[in-house]
């Protein structure tokens, strides 16, 4: 049994504070791994926030020496006493579990913002991708180093290729090289980079700036945006409109056009 | 009845010169909304367009102090003498027109140029992101602000989402903030950034270049990659083999051949 | 008959060095057409590259003073003799080839870099595009110019505009411009820009790197990514986690994850 599973700390630290709650993976004598306990523990976060009206955004960061070093490979490996099929089938929960985890983040109705320090690799970086917003120190790095090891990160891809260009998600496939914060960002994996000192700082602010706005229309958005993306445009449009005339007719879009017209802080619905 | 209504200006300004059909958004006064009239009129003007042979380019700019302010946010608001339904009704079909005048200038025939000066605000943004081009004096701001008013730019994502990166997409909706002519540049939603004082002179430049090629080689062409970009891979070539074919075979590609292997100008076919 | 035809010269040139396959486009003089020999010399070389297992990378490159001009015009032009039917059955065939050949990069399993320097047209700009990478000298040009003689480059467009964002396709296609190294960096096309004088030498090493890896973990890797990056996002993780499964479950996996662990280079089976 690894220290992982016998420590008695939490794997996630949750704290809450103006409508944000951060969730810190905690697990950083192990570099934070994207264990089955750890997924359970993202997953069950990230549906307690979809359900509490308090929590309006989400930031995922990672305490100790890396953000995330991505699966547990102790976890994933054969076991001695285990059978071919019983591994085959742990591994392949993981994975179902994982992915199932990562649709949890996109499918969230609140904003989810991860805010990336040191090494997000692998399912780290997949974690990265899988987030509306990504906020990044100056020394941060980024890899998916499948290769080194005799696999490729295809599972990471599905994420971080849809976040990049194909060019840019092989290079980093191919090589498993360490990409730079400047290089996440000139991908279009990340959205800012800011000095380390600063990333706890403008974290806070992005995220308390988007929870001052209306949740509804936020929840909303977010569904329609994930979704009509992958439509053909004329489906798209018919899909978004309605979505949009959802929006505008409800009690929010009122309170916030009012609010804009007569100069004052709007009061919004509940999350 | 808004100024914009009574006022008896023309909700467009059309020039035609060199090929190029110049419209300027002519609702200064009022930011050039994406009122119910404009939306009219620039399809109408983009429908006139496609059947006159003199138009081989379009450029569509704003007059006044910005390019484009979005929808017309008075008009899309509940009237005191109207019943929900009816509301309801009236916004469906702005939105609707809305959607089929951007698509009226993806599935147009002539290449069409955004020419942003100022300020670009949802809609807006999303008349820059409809166009084939989009070229952005330096001074100019886009933003997508639908949640700081209690809404989402849903709609405005759909051409957004497809001109640039998901957490490029989802920053500029979940923050509302303006975002520099750089950024735009940075997204992939604009080709150009130049000097305020140059660009109506370097729109001209480029729309006079793309009018002195054959315009059904682009009619063809623009067709076609709209269409085959929404497929998978396989199926695009198919179909873009057979257009390549047809526009390889037509009268145009032997003129250009010729005057290309002759050193003279080519005489192209009708637009 | 044209000095193409009539060369003794192979269409390409092969070398095979480190497990490294390079290929060099070896019509010089005719600035190395995409004509139908050469297209077919290209899928041969890939398809038995794909049965070698001592090829783990292939190279593409050009000889002489540009990389590729794309199609051989000449070849495509109607010929005197020729009946419409004819000519038209001929030009299909050759776009049919040559989108085969373009597909036979995708599908390979393989990595295939693209060593760019001078000039890459048209159909020698999609072959860029097909790669999974490409490195380029710092004076290299792109251009997509089927509309300075009558066409539109739409069968590049295919691969292109699945590289990079569609305002800078439509740049590319509609203005027919030669575009930097620098501009094709920016618009995601290739993955470095280095000078000339080091092309070759950083090529190789980008391309030994990726060959000291499992050509076993690439070749499900590599096949996963370009299947799963056009489903939408739930399909792709089903599909993708079972690739993963597999390459988690394979030998080259185990001996990895040995290797890594036990700090010593890895022996991965055959490619």
């Amino acid at each position: 049994m690894t220290d992982q599973q016998t420590s008695t700390e939490p794997y996630l630290l949750a704290t809450l504070s103006k409508n944000v709650l951060s969730l810190t993976l905690n697990r950083p004598r192990q570099r934070n791994p994207l264990s089955s306990h750890m997924i359970a523990a993202l997953k069950a976060a990230i549906e307690a926030a979809n359900e509490n009206p308090q929590v309006r955004v989400v930031v995922i960061k990672g305490s100790g020496p890396v953000f995330s070093a991505g699966h547990d490979l102790r976890e994933m490996s054969h076991k001695e006493d285990e059978s071919r099929e019983d591994h085959e089938a742990r591994v392949r929960q993981v994975l179902l579990d994982c992915s199932r985890m990562m649709l949890a983040i996109l499918h969230s109705p609140k904003a989810i913002i991860a805010s990336v320090h040191a090494t997000a690799t692998a399912a780290g970086c997949q974690l990265v991708s899988a987030c509306d917003l990504a906020i990044s120190s100056e020394d941060a790095m980024f890899c998916t180093p499948g290769v080194n090891i005799g696999t490729f990160c295809t599972t990471p891809l599905v994420g971080v290729g849809r976040n990049i260009h194909r060019k840019h998600a092989m290079e980093l496939a191919l090589t498993g090289d360490l990409f730079s914060a400047e290089d996440a960002m000139r991908f279009g994996l990340v959205n800012r980079v800011v000095p380390a000192a600063e990333l706890e700082e403008q974290t806070l602010a992005l995220a308390e700036k988007i929870a001052s706005r209306s949740a509804q229309g936020i929840r909303a958005g977010k569904a329609a945006f994930y979704r009509q993306i992958d439509m053909p445009i004329e489906q798209a449009f018919e899909y978004a409109n309605e979505s949009m005339l959802e929006a505008l007719l409800s009690p929010d879009a009122s309170e916030g056009t009012r609010a804009f017209l007569e100069k004052r802080a709007p009061h919004w619905g509940e999350a």
